[in-house]
């Protein structure tokens, strides 16, 4: 870190500036213009355009020079890779800022693993931001591996890493005014607050504004982001792998509210981020949505910066953090270089050698699980009717069903011939036993289980599949490798990837786990998997706070009634 | 103040509002639209929008309703009347909300003056932020009333009312990194600067942004301020009684950047205020030149509230001060009502009974002279040609011009023929004795002398006139009032203003200051005065930062230069 005299001195021109950007095309997004410059950099500060002596000069050669890409909220984990290895994917997209929500790790090792991604997301060239996660555990309806009130959370508070409160859920707790749910947000003292209120509008939503939360992500109607925009929210328009709100949302942008509006990824997969890219990918899709470049630029960068009160990125100005892109275009938005922190770390599409060090993480095993065999999935027959989880494919939503149960010896079994399925959710933080069971309709596979430890937001152990025998072999497996991803055929594993960090993340780079994903996904499709991804699916099948059935480790949940409920009958 | 459980009950409807406003056009900054809506407030904040129960209704007519005005930067003491008194002008034109300064009065009282105007700014219908003074005083060439270092200011900024550093004036202190300067920055840890930077450009533009400066308020031309624009400056767009800079600023006005648009006026006489009103003013001219209301609406409110990094006002949405103006339209500006934290203050014009409480103010005599008589201010002729400040009108550049000089029995006397008068500067703080003498031409006055306690910015007694007599008897009568304007002639005082407050305010009523102000101005009139203000342009005549010839209390000041010259010789 350079202090602020020589940094003036640099400015001034005394003092050669580190490096020279040359013959750019400046995308300015502080005063709206794309006009010819270039810029001069010296340690990891921006420090004037013009002409400047410096000790390294690039020659830009007329592409374009932006402020480098930020994502206004994500939760890493979902892309099952380390933040280092997410950096990997995302900083040669552009990408050198992310507001981090760490809040599928907090469900797993509470504290700790809020500390332990703020650690592997150091020295690496991206930026996070933690969000502190607001509502761990999500729901009383499930396990989880910790518990997180306000004076946990206190504790971490004054880290230099630390920005704000994640995404409240618990909007009851909020307008019921639970005095834990408050406390939390009063402790942030005006930091910001990442809203999540799917839905919510009319006097319930101005209650949980007032409380002091002034943005949301969960909007997927335009009417409904109009509501929140009203209200004072910041919207930010979530354009993830699963939940995808560009398109409807992109229409009530206009000049006059545009820097209300910021992208978020949310959730996206590790090959999504791959091959398709990140912001980058909704950038371009917003342009081809009839944005203007410039605008939509903005949304990428400057109007995080000023929602979340990044003084120092955001913008290519003075005094501002030197995280730049160089795109080729604004249409394709193809990133051609990135500079983070004034230094060039990726080209091409590629991170450079050296840029990210394959330094290990401490992998601490998080599973705490009794023994698990066929035996224990065994579903006693109450009745012939029986509660069935029906998927919708492309939603996260399910849809309650009730039908008829093949009962064999006193037994409910899965019938694949109909597709249904059996699902059993271990408990796995604390060895407790607890097994919830039910039936699911939609994956269409026969002759195996599917299993994950990456199942919202308790993350305990999630199978399905049409035997008990290979439903408890997937089980077992996951246990034993700490967690991840399993499919077992005629009881054995036929396909795995380890996710050993917390069972949500893996410790190989991001290309062996798109590799892996790959494999597993075909394996799907072979066993006659009908959805694009059945892992997908499966995490979110004991998520208990989107309609309308979901189970858990403590049984079947009627979302609607927000209760458990038995499996048998109407 | 209601606790957050008490204002979420008022947003859910569960407990009643204290007033609704129904029937209303609101300009809503944030969506950028403007709809029929109602709005509920509790208390001093608005809690939401639809239909509520409350305690009083008041019907607005279908008028628009908008968020209270803001100035972005505001020396109260140029409206040579107190806090209150102000607040009495401006309320009932739409402003709730100012951004002061209080140089002026730092310049005299130090510390004391800052804590005095915050105290005179307390319960009064108006919400006045403080910048803590930076450059007291201004420069090394006149003697003000007070020094305030880093360590005098560290003491002020944790109070509540304290929002950054002032305007900082003193650009060659910080790209020269002058220790004390880059001190009293870091002192405000990331809080808003004011920058004042006139003609500023290029590195040490850049220098001086880096240091942490990331606005402007001096810009006189669009190409200045589309520098400073694309070096990350927000704009404070100034239109005062003096500078007027909007009509040239708005060209650089786009979509794109108008969030970076704020309004100051700076320095606004009491008489402008009362007569052409304040931001109203402003709103009214900017949209007349072109913009759109809802942009121009947007510069005077939230985007002042976000540069300051003030969360809770500046926009109609729940969490917000109820800080609202009724305007009957969107062209000319009239406001019908103003509702200042939940409660009705103004109407018609007129702040109602009872708002502002006439509470007096104690005043300090600040006044410290040297006797003053005819001799005393006697220049003694040391060659034919002397330098010559010349006045240019409606500017506050003066010319430095050269020219024979009367002489009489050995003294260089004024000649009212050819419009060289006499000025002398005494110094009013320390009684050092210290006068400075000079001659100046443009104000075409005969027959007297004109003084005033006004003289930026150290605010010493500031007198021109023909005669050396009425020159005296004007500075014994300011002095012996503890401040204030003077006009004498043939020995006698013929009018005066008094400002016993730090001899820059009024103790009286503001309908009071601007009767005195029009008498006076009218006795120079008649005394053959040909600018429209004599005081105006007395009170800058001492301005040592400010091309080209200034005269101190330590003599003629050659800005240039910046050094001070002999009077006498070319």
């Amino acid at each position: 870190m350079s202090n602020v005299e020589d940094k003036i001195s640099a400015a001034r021109g005394d003092r050669r500036a580190s490096l020279l950007l040359k013959n750019a095309k400046l995308v300015n997004v502080i005063s709206g213009e794309i006009y010819p410059a270039d810029v001069a950099i010296y340690g990891d500060t921006i420090v004037g355009m013009g002409r400047y002596e410096a000790e390294e000069e690039m020659d830009v050669g007329g592409k374009f020079l932006c402020p480098g890409f930020m994502d206004a909220h994500v939760h890493i984990e979902s892309s099952m890779v380390t933040p280092p290895e997410y950096a990997r994917a995302v900083v040669p997209r552009g990408t050198t800022s992310v507001i981090i929500d760490p809040h599928e790790i907090a469900n797993v090792m509470g504290l700790d693993g809020i500390v332990l991604m703020a650690g592997m997301a150091e020295n690496i060239p991206l930026t996070a931001y933690v969000m502190l996660p607001s509502c761990v555990p999500a729901t009383e309806m499930e396990t989880s591996g910790a518990r997180l009130d306000a004076r946990d959370l206190e504790g971490l508070r004054e880290k230099e890493w630390v920005l704000g409160l994640g995404e409240v859920m618990n909007f009851p707790g909020v307008i019921g005014c639970m005095p834990d749910m408050l406390r939390k947000i009063e402790m942030v003292c005006g930091k910001p607050i990442n809203g999540h209120a799917p839905g919510l509008g009319g006097k319930d939503l101005a209650a949980y504004i007032i409380a002091g939360i002034r943005s949301d992500h969960e909007c997927t109607s335009a009417e409904e982001a109009r509501e929140k925009l009203r209200n004072g929210m910041a919207i930010l328009i979530r354009e993830g792998s699963m939940a995808k709100n560009l398109e409807d949302l992109i229409p009530l942008v206009t000049s006059e509210n545009a820097r209300r509006f910021l992208f978020a990824s949310d959730d996206r997969h590790p090959d999504d981020l791959v091959e398709e890219g990140h912001l980058d990918y909704i950038l371009r899709k917003s342009v081809r949505l009839g944005v203007r470049p410039i605008t939509a630029i903005q949304m990428a960068t400057i109007n995080v910066a000023e929602v979340y009160g990044l003084r120092n990125v955001g913008a290519v100005a003075p005094g501002f953090r030197a995280d730049l892109v160089v795109l080729d275009d604004l249409d394709s938005f193809i990133v051609h270089s990135v500079i983070k922190g004034g230094r060039l770390v990726a080209q091409g599409g590629e991170v450079l050698p050296g840029i990210i060090s394959p330094k290990g993480v401490e992998v601490r095993n998080t599973m705490k699980v009794r023994p698990i065999s066929p035996e224990v999935i065994t579903i006693k027959a109450q009745g012939r009717l029986a509660k069935i989880i029906e998927i919708v494919p492309g939603q996260l939503v399910t849809r309650a069903v009730v039908d008829r149960i093949t009962i064999r010896d006193g037994r409910a079994e899965a019938n694949p011939k109909q597709d249904i399925l059996k699902v059993a959710v271990f408990e796995r933080h604390t060895a407790s036993g607890n097994i919830g069971l039910g039936f699911v309709r939609g994956f269409g596979i026969k002759g195996g289980a599917i299993g994950s430890s990456v199942a919202h937001d308790a993350h305990n152990i999630i199978v399905i599949g049409d035997n008990d025998v290979d439903m408890a072999r997937a089980a077992s497996q996951i246990a034993e490798m700490g967690g991840g991803l399993v499919i077992a055929q005629r009881g054995e594993v036929v396909g795995a990837l380890e996710l050993p960090i917390a069972g949500l993340m893996s410790d190989r780079d991001i290309g062996h786990v798109v590799d892996h994903l790959k494999l597993m996904r075909k394996l799907g499709r072979d066993m006659g998997c009908r959805l694009g991804d059945p892992f997908m699916a499966l995490s979110f099948l004991s998520l208990p706070v989107i309609p309308e059935l979901r189970v858990t480790d403590r049984g079947l949940v009627n979302v609607g009634q927000f209760r458990i409920v038995p499996l048998f009958g109407e």
